[in-house]
This record gives structure tokens, C-alpha cells and sequence, in this order.
């Protein structure tokens, strides 16, 4: 392998890659990170993996990860299986108690499982909870100009469940379902659910795992750094619109609620979170006070 | 309300009842019971109420509760709305791969979750899981003369994450699936998952709560206490057959691994948890050693 | 016992009871409360037996409870069996040396370990002690118009004592007297001194056990439920006068110090306790902040 | 004060005298010490305050003291101030159920919170309770060719109350008293209470206080070291006889349970155990395995 | 030994001496002591010997110390056998980076562990560190008109090592260096050092320990109780000055941050600090707040 | 940075590098290394940083690091500075008692804090201690066919200062130094001292940093993997020979005594550590049990 002791150019340089992430590791060991996992990512199994393992790593290196996942597209696919059309107002889906209870099935039986067996398959020890376990996320029917049934959003946070998960060595993951005080269950927005967390769970990040590159300026470039008055005026001049703004206004709520950063990342790009956490360079949009 | 000091005699029984729990109370403090809810009792919404008091109760007394419950009927029903069509051998169902997702999202977030709501209501803190979570239990595929699939049975428990959950002061909830070392999932019958726990969790009682009043002779008259060389006697004489056979002999391993007594009970009575638990009278059929 | 599901309605009634108690068992989960036990009830066995099991129940069901008993009726019979004559004024006994040692003695040495063996006979834990234990209660000699010789009031409580035996799953029963910085010995009444024990412990509910049935209006009618601005207007017109007085005046302290409840119940009838903390039937009078 | 630095001599003796415990300190610290107190010491106000020191200053230093206190003279002369004739058999009273209740009553209630007092005065933290208190001794009626009536002998030890107390920094004095099985409350010697407490406390030495100087040779010359085999001959020929025997036999029964060292001190002599503790001198007759 | 229970007197004052002790021991159980004992002292074995006596039983009698050494004549004595020569800038040594090998080598590896050996020789569980162990001391370059190079002052401490040492039942002895932020190592003033601690550490005293008697008056005699504002008189009037003013500052620096009290000791008088501490003669110049 | 989702190509290497990494965290999380590290290697400022960078990751991921650190050439080089000359029996230094202390000198206090300055460099907390410090290792005079004078040899570990230092978060460095029971100082072979730590810590892994490349075979080819046998064999045929001997004898033992695997590696190459324990590559030899 060497003779006198000249290394391995490429074990060296794997070497010095652990040492450059030493850095980050000493600054967040002892944190708790959020991270949203959407649902339009889910069908690949190369990300799954790539996915399961960042997080475990996380784990490993001394971070408390709280994966919140979503599954919209496979909530459809399975209303449509068992034949429940939806009626939809501007383009969103009115939640009746047999949609629901897909919702909740697909959410907590389908999704939330799948990926507890892909940390599972890394070597973590994952526990798939939804935000009524131990009443986690009490939430109230949200209200708006049209009524969209049983679709919630997160009323009171109790952290319990999620302290007493993370200081046993496990990994939360959870599917984004608050239980009323009325004893009715709630489907909620991903995001919402996850931008909950942070505040409640003292989170010092809060990455939203989209299927985009970021927030990107007129000319297609990525924005790496966002403070809240920049993306206001983003909005203003039309650069950001559609579905990244509730996406921004997740990452703006955390970050006047106290924590460090949000980061917008995309969920197709192998080991985006490594990248983002572990290296000066950074990946996606971080959004931080201004 | 009272006169001098006669006491209201309606109040003075109810405290009395109170005082008659008191010894089991003691007897039982620190306690883990595992309590297999089946299925077929889930369709009555008073019958749920009930339960989950029953299960809220023991853990405000200080017994430990986990609660295992079943779906064979609803998996069927789900099966069946999705046009999923099931091979049968000798009467049982193979499990195929598709099969095996709609158990699963049936068991873990249909039933499981239905339960956590129930015991929410009481007031009682419950954590919706499966054997996958926290690698409770790992599974390896059931071997026997026919090939039926992706069904498995308990090969080892790690009851960390059980541990954990009952600690904090809340009510884990398990549907009755294990994860396999090959990273498969396999569902397994309740009573079997069941009947696993008692030893790696140091429980002292296993309750089964069925849709039959327990252990009839040819009379029909509920035999109370049996012991393993009396339950060989009743097979052979074909007083019990059929499934009271799998049942008993899960009462059988539990009892003859150390726990103290495993009771077959009707789901169907109200409150036949308390009644067996906290009264002289007991209900159901206890099987103790001999 | 019991032929396809139908219950036994007895035992049925029975699993129900429990289940009423359990929202306030839940409610009362881990809070403290102080019982002040009088010597006047304590020549019945039955009565004493049904304390005793009121109190491990408390217990049983995650309650904390401390029990202050009192003693006057043994301590004027073990004076007047020894042949030491007492000195009044205004109705009050003159405690000197040789009185202070017979009142010590009949409360620590008599009635104290009584309760505890009542207590023990009910399967509880209890630890019996006197306010000079620990430096529980230290006390100073009561000021008034007329010098009353050895007769203390609380001072200063030290409440280390008292929760590390309740920590310990025991429960104190303690005779009320206190030591003095001067080294005295000083008896103290037994309503004044638990009167000071729910503000130092952080005690949620006072309960003073008499031999009345509580607060009687005009027509002898019992009053469930009072403030201390009625309580005012009783006293002013005259409704409550005479020994009730300062029973009430220790409530008042109590409430105006935070406790959330203060209640004077009849110790004659049997398990007033258990109705007044399970039932929403309540019993004897309830005195609470206006 | 000093010129240079020449010390004060008398100053200089003192701090040599604490030198000189050091080893003594380090070698006991954490370990448990059970103190037996003879009644028969209590009358003098000066012995009892130096007792009280030597206790606290045993605290002070890390060593867990368990005082265990007498009462027969007290008991004795309570019995004749009221009016109560005891029948003897052999010279040891018979003890009827009122016998008990002065005996309880002067043991728990007055020499138990008078040591306590005197703890107290000397800045020590003390607990007085009785064997009764937290099941701490279980007794049963001693059996013997005479009926002595409610005499009891210590049957089963459960040790929590005294850990929890030395464990909360206070100082456990215990009145010889069991409760039985029977409900039933049991005066029992004190030499064998104390005797009985070593084995299941764990402690390393047992001192027998009392108002003799220790064992004397036939020269009346003081034996500072006996083995049970010389114990045995000196029994033999005569040299030792009476109360000593009983005492000798305690202190056997605690050597050959484990215990390292059994003290026969004089409870007269000013801070006999201190001496005993911590010079090289000692004090008394020390017993110890062969 | 003695006959009857006439005690020998030589033993009787000893245990007295211990008695007297106890006072002190209660006051000060649980509290934290800074002793700086300077290098001037260190030449002589029995002083040595002493010196490790008192520390091994302060810890025995549960007070904290915490050792911090000087060393300021071996430095010069190993500077000049290895022929390092030394510039002085009005009297004071500049330090360069040989200098400062020299300095923390004869500092933390020969005068630190000879310390340590001392308290371990008297059974004590010594624990030989410098400031920079553990981050414990955080030093900047010392800032004045001239620049003595490489001599650091106490910036930031951080306590966590030295509790842990203290809790574990160890004694840290800490050597005067500091570690800057710039990674460079700073040797301190041992006085500056030791009186950085108080405060960081919640020590209730501070003891320096030196090769003088305390702070004299005109006529030679000691002072043994000063204020700030009386040392601030005797500077003005000359009574106080040399290097006794630094000493002084330090214990005014420590007492006005909250330190009860700060004494100069005469560390050749043997004991000097327990003689201080346990008795009411007290030694050396005691400083406390005005 | 990206368009769409392909990653950039370096960054993305690095992530899987942490990857590949994460099997190893997890594997050894909560492990205990003893790590030698030779005083040859300790010339070169980048190999220092690059060891130092190797320990604090270690700490990162959960493995407890213990460094113990050589030292002979440098205390060759004080003798020299300080003109002792040394006499040398079969190449073995006589160790008078200058000549002690000189060596404790430069391994406590110089090699011992520069290596705690490197690791508190790369941001992790070291804790510099010798032999001495919390009586860690008792040493004995080291036996043999000549007096070689104060050189010690291990002969009893008390790891409870070790213990303390890692469950705080910190890093233990340690001079190879022994106290022995008579008082004196013993300097101890740093390969003697490193080897006898591993089975009184329950470390999984002994590491020998060397100036060698580890065991050549007789083509001058690094031999990766050797049993006892194995080393047996090649010393039978002379493949190992001279200083190596000794090496791989540590080594024997402490796999015989159960340590999972010995590991001789060579210092000088970049992160050697890092290689060997967190790539399947592996570096120099590695002994395991047969």
C-alpha cells in the first residue's frame, strides 16, 4: 500500500474530507434540525437512499434530525384508485372525511413507513409518528374565504414525543397530521406543519427538500442568500411567484421566529443536505434575518 | 346533600368501588401489560370508548399498557375497494407485494391511528407505531409446507423504543408488523406479535381481547382458569378447536416463558379489561401454570 | 358468568365508577394535598379504616398526600391520667414544661404511629413525624393578649423532609409541633400548622377532616361552595360563628395564598374524601378565591 | 497574634489533633455506622449533648450514622406514674396491650424526639422515626418457654426509609418498635433492633453504647480487643456474666454477619465514640472476626 | 485505658478539638475554596507536608479546594541552568518564547505534579491541570506601557473542567497559564489567576497563601480584619505597600465581586489555613467587604 | 452553482465520502480508542495538526480518544541542555533522580500541553494529565537483570479520571508517568504504559503511531493483517527484529487481554488514523486475535 510513508493520494483525500467537515460538526452537535421532505421525491430510490443516509449521518454526527414529510401526489393516486373524486376550489382539493381518511392512511400507513425503512436500511433507528402521536400538533380547521373541509393547521406544539425520540439515540419522522381538540383529525400542508416545528423544538435550521433548484433570479441563476426584505422585493418584481412564495414565507416565518437559517434545497440533487451542511459552498437558497 | 353525616349511599358505593380497586392497584403498580386488541371489535364506536378507558385508566394507576391490535377485516375491505384480488391456500391469504402495502397502510395508518384518537379523547397520551419503528421487532418470513408470501413472524424484539414511550408517561400503540433484516416488511398475526412481547418486555399479564367470551366447555359455560396440561385435555377431547387453538397457545408460550397470567377476554363487554383487572370476579378465561 | 356478551350489570357499575374517577385522577396526577386528620374522629375503627384507605388511594392514583392529625381529646385524657392539672384562660390551656412532654408525647408517640399502622394495614407506606423532624417546622411562641406558656406557631417550614419520603412513593403523616431556634418544643395547632404547609410545598389542596358536616347556612342547609367575600358575610350576619371560624380563616389563608381549593369535610362520613376528590357530587364545603 | 512565623502552639495542636482524624476520615467516608443508645444515659443533659456531637460530627465527615435508642428506665417509671403494675417472669415484664402503648408511646413519642432535639441543637438534620415508620422492621412475637406477651424480635429489615433519609444529608433515630404482619405493634430490645439493622443496611460498625466501661478482665483491667472464640472462653471461665453476655452475643451476631467491627463502648464516658473513631487509642472492647 | 468512665484527658481534648471543628465544617459543607500557594514556599518538606494535610481534609470534610500554584524562583533557577538569560523592563522579566517554554515546563510539569504527589502521599485524589486544559483559562496578552511579551491576563474562564473534577471527589491543582485565542500560551501572574476564580466558580473564599505573616501596622503588628476602605487609608498613610498591594487588590477585586471573604495566610506556619478556617482565632489578614 | 439538479461534481464527492464513512461512526460510536502517539513524530507542525485534526473527529462522531505521548528524544534533548550526562547499561538509560525529573518535566510539562494546545486548535477540548493525576496508574520499579533505576512499569489502572474527562465532553492526554505506593515518581515506556490501558477502559482499539510504516515482510511489503501466531513465525525467521519487537508485543497482549485490534501505524502520513478507521483501505498492520 505505501512504501515509507507517502499515502494514498485518494484515501488522503478522502481523509481530508472528514476533517473539513469537523468544523461544522463541532458548531451543530447537540442541534436539532427540521427537514421537510416533499412528496413529489419520493419515487426514486437512488434519492431515497441518498436521502435516508444524509440524515443519518446527521444523527451520527451528533444532530437531531426531525424528518416532516408530505404525499400529495400519492394521496391522488390513491383517491383515484378507490374511485373518490374531489372537487377542488381554485385549484385546491376540498377534504371531505372519506378523502381524509386516505389522507391519513396514504400519509401515516404508506409514506411515513417507507421512509422509517429507508433509515432502517442506513443504520439509523427511525420511529414514524404523525402529529397526533402524543399529541404533538393540536390543530384547527383552517379558515379562509372558501371551505376546504377538513384541512388543518397548527394550532399548539407539544415537543415531548419528539425530545423523548431524539434523546434515545432515534430518528422522528413525521407525517403531517394534527389531531383537533374537537377529537377530529386534520390533514396539514406539509410545509406549515414543518415550519411549526422549528420554534416549538428550539431547530436551528429548517430545510424545505424541494423538487427545484432554489429560488433563481431573472436570468435562471441561483439565489443562494435571501434576507426577508430581499425577497420581498423579489416578489414585488415579479422574479419569485407561484408555488415558491408560501414556500418563502415558511422560511421567513422561521427565521423572525428565531431560528439561524432556512435553506431551500433541492431534493433531486444526491446528498444536497451534505452538501449544504458539511462544505463552505452551500447548496439551494438560504434564507436568513435580515 | 347530607344531614349530620349520612352519606349519600349512591356516592358511598362508588367510593367503596374505589376502595375494592385499591389492592390491585397496589399488586399491579409498575406493571407492563400487553393487550392484543383484535379487529373484529373495532366497528362499535361506544365498544372503542370503552377500551380506551379501560387502557387510560391502568396507566393512570401506574400500569404500563401496550397496545397491539389487528385489521384482518379492514384489510380485506381495503383490499377489495382497490380491486385487489387474494390467492387463498387452505384458507389463508398470500401476501403478495401489493397485498402487503395496503395491509400496512391499513394496519399503520388507519387502525393504529384510529386507536391514538380514541385514547387522545380519554385524555391519555398514545404513540401510534409499528414493529418497524425503532427496529422493535425484526421479522423473518413464516416458514411452513405452503409458500403464503410476505408474512413474517417476530425473530427478536428490542424494546427500547416500547421502553421509551411507556417512561415518559405515554401509551405506545402497535400495529402488528415487522421490518426484516433484508429491509422487507412483513405483516404478522396480531395474536403472534402479541404473544412475543410479554417475555422482552417483563410484562406480567397478556390480555387477548376477542369477540368470544372465553373458553367454553360443552356446556357452554365459560371455564374461568385453565392451565397448559388442562387446555392439552380439552383439545383432545375436542372441546376446544378451531381458533381458540392459536389463541390458547399463544396464552400457553407467554405463560410458560414467565408471565404470571395471559386471559382471553371479550372485546365485545364493556369494560372487561377493569372487571378482570381490578375485581374479585375476573371475566374472561385466565391461563396460569400449572 | 356471563353467556354471549352480556355483562354482569354489578360489575359492570363497578368498571364504571372507576372510569367517572379517572378524569380526576388524571387532573390530580402528581399534585399535593395536605389532609388535616382531627383527634376527634379518631376513637372509630371503621372511620379509621376508611381514612386510611382514602389516603393510599391518593396515593395509589399518582396523588401525593400529607396528613396532619391533631390530638386534643388523647392529650386532656393522658393529663388527666397522670394527674397534671391544667391552668385555662379564656377557655385555653395553659401549656407548661410537664404538659408540653405529655402533648408530645401522646401526638408523636401515640396518635402518629396509630395512623401510620391504620395506614400500613391498608398496604400504603407511612413515615411518621413531628414538625421538628428534618427542621420541618420551625415554630415561635404564639403571642396574645395572655401568655399561654408553650404554645408555637409555624415560623419558617422546611419542606426537604417531606418530599424526599414522598419522592420516596411513602407518605408523611406528621403530629404538629415544631422545634423553636431556641431549642424549645412547641405544640401547635394542628388546623394552623397543616395550614402552612400548602403554600411551602406547593400543595394543590387543603383538607381540614372535622366532625361537622361543613358550612351550614341558616336552615341548616350544608354550603357546598364559598369565597372569601361570602365567607365575610356569613360571619357578619352571623351564620358562621364559634369554632367554624377559624377553620375558615385557615381556608381563606390557603386560597389567598394560592392553593386552589380548601375544603371542610365531615371525617364522620365514610370516604367524604374519595366522593369529594372523584365525584362531581362533591362534599362538605369548598372554599375558593372569588 | 504571631511575629514572623512562629505559630501559636495551642492553635498548632488543634489543627494537628484534625490532622491526625484524616486517615480515620478517608477511611470511613461513605460508610454506615449503627449507633445503639442505652436509656440508661439519658438522664444527663451534658453526656447528651456530647453524644449529639459525636453524631453530627459522624455526619459532618461523610460517615452515615443510625442512632437506635433504649428507653426501659423511662418506660418503667411512665408505667408506674400511671398507675400500671407490670407481672415479671424470670425479671422481664410481661407486656400487655396497655403496657405497649406507654412503651410506644415514651419510646416513639418522647425519648425518640428528645434525641432529636438534641441533633437538632447541635446543627444536625435528625429523622426520628420507629421501626414501624415505612415498614422499615417487620417484627413477630418472640417465642420463648414463657409467654411475655407483646414482645417482639425483628423478623424482616426493608431498609428504603433509613437509605432515603442518610441519603437527603438527615440523621435516621430509630425507637425499637416492629410492626407484625398481624397489624399488630411490637416493643422489641433495642440491642437486638440495633443488632439487626448491620447486615441489611450494609454498615461497617455496630456500637453498643452503654454505662459500663466494656469488658473487664478478672483485674478489672478493660479488654480492648476480644474474638468470638475468646469471647467463648472468657464466657467459659466465668469472666464475663450477666448483661454483658446478651451484649457480647449482639456483637457476635454482627461480626459473623459481615459486620467488620462490633463496639462495646461506655456511653458516660465524654465523646467515647469519637475517640473510638478516630484516634488510635480507641475506646471500649472492640469485637472482631478471628 | 481508664477505669469507671474517667476519660484520659489527652483523648478527651482531642475529640473536643474535632468537636469544635464542627461548627465550621457545617458552615462551610458544599462550598469552594481558592488557594493560591506561591512558589516562595515550596522549598520545605514538612510545610509541604502541611500544606497537603489541610487541602486532603478540607475535601474530607466536604469543602472544595481548589489549588493554584505559583512558581516564579524555580523558573528563574531552570532559566539559568540552561542559560537562558533574561531582559528586565523595571524589574520585571520579559518574556520570549524560550522564556515561556521554560516557564510552563517548570510550571506545569515539575512544580504542578510535585503538588499533586504531596496531596496524593495524604490520600487525597489530586488532579495536576493548567488554565489550559479544558479551555479552563482563556488569556490575552497582557496590555502597559512597556511590552514584557509573552505574559497573558485571565480573559474568560470556563469552570466545566474543574467541576468536574470536584464532583468526581478529585482536588484540581492548577498551574498559572492560560491559552489564548490566537493559540498561543500565556503565562499569568499565579495571584491574577487565582483570583480570576472566585467569581467564575462561586467560591465562597479565597485564600492566598505567601511567605509573610499578613498585612502589618506601623508598630509590626498584624491586621487581622480589613475593608476595602481601611486597606485604601493604609495605602495612603504608607502603612501598606511593595508587593503587598497586589495581594491586597486581589483580595478586594475578589471580595467586591461577591466573594464573602479573602485572607493572606503565612504559608510557613504549619496549618495555617486549617487553624483559619476551624477555629475562632483565625490566622493572617482576613478581607471582606465594608 | 447548478442548473437543474446536477450536482457539482467535487462536492459531490465529498458527500459520499461521509457516506462511506457513516457504516464506521456507527459501528464504533461510544467506543474507546487508546491512541500512542510517539515522540519522533512531534517535529512537524503539519503532522501535529493533521493528528490533532484525526482526535477531535474521533470525539465528533462519539468514540472516547485517550492519547498517551512518547517523549524520549526530547527528554535526550533537556538532559543534554541541562549538561546531565547519563550512563547507559545494554543502550538503556539509567534514570537517577535528576535525571526523573527532568523527564517528567518535558513529558508533562512540555510534550503533554503542546499536544493539548493542538487539539484545543482544532476546536476540541483536551484535558493534559499524567500517570499521577487521579492516582490513574500505579506504578511499580521496573525488574530486570540490571538496576535501571527510576523507571516504572504499570501495575495497577484506576480509569475512574479518564471516565470523568470523556463523559464531559473532553479529551484526556497523558504523560506517561506512574506514582508508585512508596510515594515516588516512575517514568513508564509510553508503549508499556498505552498498552496496559485498553482492558481497565473496555477500549476496542489500541493504535501504536510509530515512525515506521508498520510490519514489512521480507520484500519490504506491508504486511496489513497479522495474528500472534503469524508474529510468532515471522520472529522465528527473523522477518521482525529490533524495536519492533516490543511494538507488536503490545500488541499481543492487549488483543490476548481482549481488545478487538491492535494497530501499528506509521505517524508520519497524513490522517493515517482517519484512513484506518474509516475506509475499508485500512493502514499499516493490524494484529488480531487468531
Amino acid at each position: 500500500m505505501m512504501t515509507d510513508h507517502k499515502p494514498d493520494p485518494a484515501l488522503l483525500a478522502r481523509a481530508e474530507t472528514l476533517v473539513e467537515a469537523l468544523p461544522y460538526m463541532q458548531r451543530y452537535a447537540g442541534s436539532t434540525f427540521v427537514v421537510k421532505y416533499g412528496g413529489h421525491a419520493m419515487g426514486d430510490a437512488d434519492a431515497a437512499e441518498d436521502f435516508a443516509e444524509d440524515v443519518v449521518l446527521l444523527k451520527a454526527v451528533g444532530i437531531n434530525p426531525i424528518v416532516v414529510h408530505g404525499g400529495g401526489p400519492q394521496i391522488g393516486a390513491a383517491l383515484k384508485a378507490q374511485g373518490i373524486e374531489s372537487r377542488f376550489i381554485d385549484g385546491l382539493r376540498v377534504t371531505d372525511a372519506a378523502t381524509m381518511k386516505v389522507a391519513e392512511m396514504v400519509l401515516s400507513g404508506a409514506i411515513n413507513k417507507e421512509i422509517v425503512s429507508w433509515i432502517q436500511a442506513e443504520g439509523g433507528r427511525a420511529v414514524g409518528i404523525s402529529g397526533k402521536d402524543g399529541r404533538l400538533v393540536t390543530a384547527t380547521k383552517i379558515q379562509g374565504p372558501h371551505d376546504l373541509g377538513l384541512v388543518g393547521e397548527p394550532d399548539d406544539i407539544d415537543t415531548r414525543l419528539l425530545d423523548t425520540i431524539s434523546r434515545a439515540g432515534m430518528i422522528p419522522v413525521v407525517a403531517p397530521i394534527g389531531g383537533g381538540a374537537d377529537g377530529q383529525t386534520y390533514p396539514i400542508n406539509a410545509a406549515n406543519f414543518a415550519g411549526a416545528l422549528p420554534l416549538a423544538t428550539g431547530a436551528e435550521r429548517l430545510f424545505l427538500l424541494t423538487d427545484v433548484a432554489g429560488v433563481l433570479d431573472k436570468e435562471k441563476r441561483l439565489l443562494t442568500d435571501l434576507t426577508p426584505p430581499q425577497i420581498a422585493g423579489l416578489k414585488a418584481d415579479g422574479t419569485i411567484y407561484g408555488g415558491m412564495i408560501p414556500k418563502l414565507q415558511t422560511c421567513i416565518d422561521a427565521v423572525e421566529g428565531g431560528v439561524d437559517a432556512a435553506v431551500i434545497l433541492d431534493g433531486r440533487v444526491p446528498h444536497a443536505m451534505l452538501v449544504e451542511i458539511f462544505t463552505k459552498a452551500g447548496a439551494g437558497t438560504l434564507v436568513r434575518a435580515a
